[in-house]
This record gives C-alpha cells, sequence and structure tokens, in this order.
C-alpha cells in the first residue's frame, strides 16, 4: 500500500484531498471504480472519487462537523482498495459560513445559520477565456456586489461568443474528435481552480451542467455519456461549498433530451452529491416543473419581475429569476435594458419575493461582454445592487416576505415598499395597532437613505419626492 | 296646429331640432309620448322626441344624406301628432367628418372615410364645475392633442371630488328628494352645450351613463327609472355625431346592477340610437365580454399595454386602453405614473395594436385635478402625444397592425418599431424582398424626427442612440 498525499487538517465545510496511484492500464476512467468512506463516530458518508490522471487516483470530502474523521477507501483496484487516513476538522475560518441552503421556505441561508441574500450576475464562459481576461474577471469581482455567478462547464458558442477555446472536459483521440469515454483532467482541474477563486471571494458558483449553446456536440452526446460527465464532475466539484448545479441554461433548448433526461440528470447529481448543493434548471420558455422532489429552488427566466407570488405557490421553494434581460445595448432585447430598469427590476422582484440575477451586455470593439466573457463592467447597475444588498442583509434574517403590492418585510417589523414606476407625493400607510415605526426614504437609483419620520403609529401620510422608483422602509422601534 | 319652429337647411351630420308646444298637465316625461319620422324617398328613419320643459316637446335629427327630408310627428297627444316640416341636408362644413365608425375592424374612420387615430383623454366630471372651470377646460382642450374626452352624465362623488353641482339630471320634489319622474331640463341644456363645444373643438365626447362614485343615489336607482334616464339621455344626445356611448365606468364597482341589466341597457341605446354611435363599457377588474354584439370596441382598464393581441383576438374589434393608470402623483397607484412613463404606455399600446386614453392627476391645493374636473393641463405628456397622433395621421390609412413584437404598421408598405424600455445602440431588421424603404428615428420623448437612411433593403443594421423609448420608421420608397 502507498501511503496517502493528505492535509490533517482541514477547517468545517473546507476541503480534505487523498491522492493514491492506481493502474494506468486500460481506461482509467471507465474501468476502475473508486470512492472513500469518511466516517465520524458512527456516522459515514461514502463518496465517489474520480482519476485525475497520470495514474492518480482522488477522492475529496468536505467535512460539516469537527472533530477527527477516518477514511477508508474502496475500488475494484487492489491498489486502491482499503487505504485508510484520518485528519482533524476544525473551526471554519473567518468568511467561512458553509455551503448555502434553502431556509424559510423561499429564502436561503448558509449552513451555520448566516443569511444569504443572492444578488447573482453571469459570465456564462468566463472560465474559457485564458488567464488574462480571467484573471480581470476575478480582479472585477473582487469590488463588484455579487455572492453568486452563473457559469458553464461547458464551453459557448454564439453570438459574441466565437473564440475556440485552450481546454475542454474530454479528451481528444489522435483524429481530434472527442473520445467520450476519456475527460481531460487539466480542464477540470482549471475548472476547480476558478470555483475556488469564487469561493475565496465569497461567491457561489452556479455551475450550468448542459447548455444548447454548443459547436462541438456536448450539446447531443449520448445518455450513457451524460450520466457519465454528470457524475465525474460531481465527484470533482461538490466539495467546494459554493458550487450550486444548475442543470442547464435554457434546457428547453435542448431539444435532443427530454424531460425524462432532465428529471434523471437531476436525481444522478441529488445521489451523487453528499452535500446537497442548491439544485435548479433555467429555462428560456417554459418553466421546467420546480416542484419536483429534486429542485431545491425555481431558477427562472422572466421579464416579468411581479410574478414571484404565482411561482411561490406553484412551487413551494425560493424563486430566483436569474434572467430578467440584461442592462446593455446590444441589438437582442434580452441584453439591451437600461441600468435603470435593471435596477428596477431587481427592486420589483425584491419587494416581490423573489431573488434576482445581474447580467451586463455593452457592445464591444472585441466581443468581450461580461454577460459570457467576463472582464470588466461598464454598466451603472452594480453599485446599485450592492446598495440593494446592503438593505437587504440590514433586513429580517427570515428575508422579506411578500406583505401586499410592491411590499415585503416581517410582519409587525420590518417593511420595504417601493413605488416602481410611480411617483406619488404623497404616500397612506396603515400600520399594525399599538406598534410604533421609525419610516426612511430609500433612492435606489442615488443609493441614499433619509430619514423620513421617527415615531409614526396608525394611519398616516408620508411626503415623498414626486419621483418614481422610491423606497420606504418601515422599522419598527 | 301649431307652426314648427325649424331650420329649413342643415348641413350633413349637422343637428336638425323641431320644437312643439305640448301639454304641460300630468308629467310630460311619462305620460306623453313624442317623436317624428324623418323621410328621404323611401327612407324613413324614426326618431324619439324628449320633453324639454315649459310646454315643449322637440325631437332631434343629424341627417347623413344630403337633399330634402320630410319630418311627420307622432304623439299620443294629438297638439304634437302629424306636424310636418321638412329641410334641405347641405353639404359639411370644413372639418365636419360625421360620426365616427369601427374600420378595418380594429380601427375607426369617420363616416366620410377620414381615419380617426383616438387620442383620448378624461375629465369625468367636468360638465359639473361651474362656467369658470369650465371654460377652462375648453380652452386647454382647444390646444391640446386630444380627439376624445371621456365624461360622466351624472356627477362624481370621491376622493377630490366632494362639491356639490348646481346641476342634476334628475328635478327636485318640494322636500329635496329626487323625483325619479321628471328630469331637470337646465341639466341636459347645459350638458347638451357642452358636447356641442367638444363638437366644435372636434374631441368626440366618449359620454359614461352610469358609474359608481356617487352620493346622490344615480347609482342604485331602480330598472324602471334607469331605462327611462337612457331613453331620455339618447333622445336629447344621440344627434350630436361626436356622442359616443360608454354604458358604464368600472360598471363592476357597481353591485346594484346584474350582467343582464347591462346587456339590457346596452339594447336599449342600440334600440334607440339611429346613428348608432360607438358603445362600449368600461371595467375596474373582469372584462365584460365585447364580444356581444351590441358592443363595437373594447374599452379597457388595464396598466398592461402589451396585451392588445389577446383582446383583439377574444372580441374581434378594435380596443381603446381607456385607462392605463394617469400622469401625476397622488397616492393612488393609478394616477401616479411619470409623463414619461405614460407616453411609453402610449407607444407600446399603439405598436402593440391598440388606441390608449390619458388623464392627468397632480395634487393641487384646490383639489382640481384634470382627470375629474378639468382646468389646465401641468403634466408634460401633452405635448409628446400631439407627436404621436401626428405620426398616427402620417401613417397608413388602414391603421398600425401589429407585425411582430412591439411593431406594428401595413405589411409590405410601413413599418414602426418601437425599443419600449430597451436600448440597443444596434437594431437589425429583415425587409420583405425586392422592397426597398427609407428608415427614421423617431424619438417619441424629444419629438424629433431623424433621418437614418434613404434607401434600405434585404437585411440591414442601423446605429440608434443606444437610448430607451426610441421608435424607427420604416417607410416604403
Amino acid at each position: 500500500m502507498q501511503s496517502p498525499r493528505c492535509e490533517t487538517s482541514v477547517e468545517r465545510w473546507g476541503l480534505y484531498e487523498l491522492r493514491l496511484q492506481g493502474p494506468t492500464h486500460g481506461n482509467p476512467f471507465t474501468e476502475v471504480r473508486f470512492g472513500a468512506s469518511f466516517t465520524l463516530g458512527h456516522r459515514a458518508v461514502d463518496v465517489d472519487g474520480f482519476y485525475d490522471g497520470d495514474g492518480v487516483y482522488c477522492v475529496r470530502f468536505s467535512p460539516d462537523t469537527e472533530g477527527t474523521w477516518a477514511c477508508t477507501t474502496r475500488s475494484d483496484a487492489a491498489s486502491l482498495d482499503g487505504h485508510t487516513a484520518s485528519f482533524r476538522c476544525s473551526v471554519p475560518s473567518a468568511g467561512n459560513h458553509g455551503p448555502v441552503r434553502v431556509a424559510h421556505t423561499y429564502h436561503f441561508q448558509y449552513e451555520d445559520g448566516t443569511p444569504y441574500r443572492q444578488i447573482g450576475t453571469t459570465c456564462y464562459a468566463w472560465v474559457h477565456q485564458g488567464p488574462g481576461l480571467e484573471e480581470q474577471t476575478l480582479a472585477t469581482l473582487r469590488t463588484a456586489p455579487f455572492n453568486k455567478l452563473r457559469m458553464c462547464v461547458f464551453p459557448k458558442h454564439y453570438r459574441y461568443n466565437e473564440n475556440e477555446p485552450e481546454l475542454f472536459p474530454f479528451a481528444r483521440q489522435a483524429d481530434g474528435s472527442w473520445d467520450w469515454d476519456r475527460f481531460d483532467p487539466a480542464f477540470w482541474r482549471h475548472l476547480e481552480g476558478r470555483v475556488a477563486d469564487l469561493l475565496s471571494l465569497g461567491i457561489e458558483a452556479d455551475l450550468i451542467l448542459f447548455h444548447p449553446y454548443d459547436r462541438w456536440g456536448f450539446a447531443t452526446m449520448d445518455a450513457e455519456t451524460d450520466d457519465r460527465y454528470l457524475r465525474y464532475a460531481v465527484a470533482r466539484l461538490a466539495a467546494y461549498r459554493n458550487v450550486w448545479w444548475s442543470m442547464a441554461n435554457e434546457y428547453d433548448l435542448m431539444t435532443a433530451k427530454s424531460t425524462a433526461d432532465w428529471d434523471r440528470f437531476f436525481r444522478i447529481v441529488q445521489q451523487a452529491d453528499p452535500y446537497h448543493h442548491p439544485r435548479s434548471i433555467h429555462t428560456c420558455r417554459g418553466f421546467y416543473d420546480h416542484s419536483k422532489p429534486w429542485v431545491t429552488h425555481a431558477s427562472v427566466q422572466h421579464w416579468d419581475l411581479s410574478r414571484a407570488l404565482e411561482w411561490r405557490e406553484a412551487y413551494g421553494k425560493p424563486v430566483i429569476n436569474d434572467e430578467c434581460q440584461y442592462e446593455g445595448n446590444i441589438p437582442n432585447q434580452w441584453g439591451n435594458i437600461p441600468a435603470r430598469e435593471l435596477v428596477h427590476r431587481f427592486w420589483l422582484g425584491t419587494v416581490g419575493g423573489m431573488y434576482v440575477g445581474h447580467g451586463e451586455t455593452y457592445l464591444h470593439p472585441d466581443e468581450i461582454l461580461w454577460w459570457s466573457k467576463g472582464g470588466v463592467l461598464h454598466g451603472e447597475s452594480p453599485a446599485r445592487l450592492a446598495f440593494l444588498r446592503q438593505v437587504l442583509e440590514e433586513g429580517p434574517v427570515e428575508g422579506l416576505e411578500p406583505q401586499g403590492r410592491r411590499v415585503a418585510g416581517q410582519a409587525g417589523r420590518y417593511y420595504l415598499h417601493y413605488t416602481g414606476v410611480h411617483q406619488p407625493a404623497e404616500w397612506s400607510f396603515e400600520l399594525p395597532e399599538g406598534q410604533h415605526y421609525r419610516a426612511e426614504l430609500l433612492d435606489p437609483w442615488e443609493m441614499t437613505v433619509t430619514p423620513l419620520a421617527d415615531d409614526l403609529s396608525g394611519e398616516f401620510t408620508v411626503r415623498l419626492p414626486g419621483k418614481p422608483y422610491q423606497a420606504v422602509r418601515l422599522l419598527r422601534i
């Protein structure tokens, strides 16, 4: 037996990795089964490993409990079977709150109970752009307001996205065609590195496992290849605590797949992922039935930000409108709304009962549009989304629940009203009997908070600036 | 027999009036039947007359054909029966195009074939405000862009509408209560005068026959009184060529009435009105079934200006969104959208396949809000609606038919594209094969028309300013 390479201490929700030398003959990707069981007391967690090339087999584990974990490998290859190791799981470092979970039915929190207020963005193909642009993207994200990023595993072929990436998930055969039975570990190590980069920035990586924008054949693989790809992805990536699984972007444009395929994909991911990261699927037109048990939250593409209640009721889960059209000026109507309109939509979604996602699509001489390639942000919305995120993080820990038309909060404690396109110069409120509140005017575009009144109760009227897109926050005193 | 007072020449679609002295005993409103038959050649049109007080019985007629018309009265009162008269119907004067008719299924034109492009406004209670304010309203309308005005017969009781009018449709009894069997001719003469004032300004009077905003009992009259009121209104007003009949404003808020009542009202008006003026009914929430045969066009209240196709399909008639929320700043959300938003909604409705109505509700120290009382306009939308009206009047005579998403026109001849909230910096079009067009950029807010290209064909892309709320007009050359 070889001595496993392992760290002896891993923080809670960190990543423990065990690497072993094993067989190199035949096809290690398909012919060798490898995994490990991680135990703490009487609890055991079985985890799939994966082949990482060059004779190296790897298994990763993210411990959710402090203490000393033991590990025993299992394999049908004798040289990989029955290795043991142990490591200590220590307290999480500052900023490590664990993976994101659904909480209070329609909201999210980290596993340590810290609320998670999703302000997402999209850089679909950012990991396929090479080091220069990718590092620039990370530098941009460092000061951006986003805490989730939607990104594709497969490269993207689409308008403004014609460049050939350097690395691909699958290996090539001698004739240049794909070897569907072998992955390219270099691609996956690169992808994982980027997921880890996002983790260090506190950003959830919403990994899009399939998508229709394809010229290489990844959108039309056979079922066996699809399933093996999914298991490989989950084995490699599930131990990163910031991973989310998005089965697809615009799944309904992938005509080669049936609903039964998507159901199967969900079940494979659900069964293989020991940590139960958030799982959803993003659509172009008709929605997938998000009420299915393996879906943790509804991932929606819709321009109408007032429909959260309908979807909450239909699915009984958090709703994220991951694509409500992007700030930009390209000809496509999904990519040319003004910053003010996007900020408006974030606020509408917020008071309507859902979370919203950002994207940016300004024409660029070198076709570097944030929405797909990353780079730098040109728009005016991100600063305003930082303001919104701050407002949300100062809000009730249970999240904002719809309380009527364009008002959300927690009844009897906190109300956030939003005027939308309306411009009342006077606004009347009726507060619960016997309660006292203080009122503030929030300007989502100017990013200002102005006191309106210190002590209000019952029915009252406040004067407002008579301009649209204003909010009033009522805080119980 | 008395000699009838009559004019001997009336222009086509003008108003001929015959007045006779008759019985004054009993109740002339309910006990005397009076009318006339107007004949031209072998054609006869039977018209109801009405009692105008002080022993005077009147019948009005609006001739639609030039020539010499003969008139014979009929009555169960001997002194009113069998009078004859004749008059010459002459050519219409400049600006007199006849009553408005539905044309090309979803549009309107005057009876002489001139297109009518509805740009409506609302001054619900303007005729109940007294001469000073009413004259000011007319002065405002003289230079305003509106060619239809929604106005109530009954006075209005509502927020910002608390003043008691001087005149009422019904007479009072000695104890101050209403005499439901007697009308007050002074009220009706005043109302008719205002309808005639609008006619002289080229404005259609969309007369609202019932409404729920009531403290006097007019919203809860019994069926017999309702019906008598309707017949009296039609007998008095139908001969004004600019009259439209709106059975109600927000009819569904009038809980004392059933759908059967509204159906009956429509039939009474349809049967009594020899000219078949436009007929509709305006709703608050659920729509009346505008596909019923007595409805000429759908009168809609809705903030969503993108739904014309749905309503066109449902009803097969023109759609007027008479209330898409008003420019203003009052607390009520139906009355506090910015001018830009209202102009945007007009354009959205236009390219979506409907006509739209304006209203204005700015807070005013004396509660004089245009939407109800008239007065002066404070807003920024009317100038822009004049621009839109000009664009429409320069468009195809058949009207603008939806041609896709936010584009309307006549296929192969004229296309009007509107960006809405979108801000493309480039826009691509595909023109019908072999056709050449010139393109203009229209800015609905700045009210400018800028040439974009002189001769375009096939597929092409134009540069746009990258700001929202722009339009591109393509004209075949």
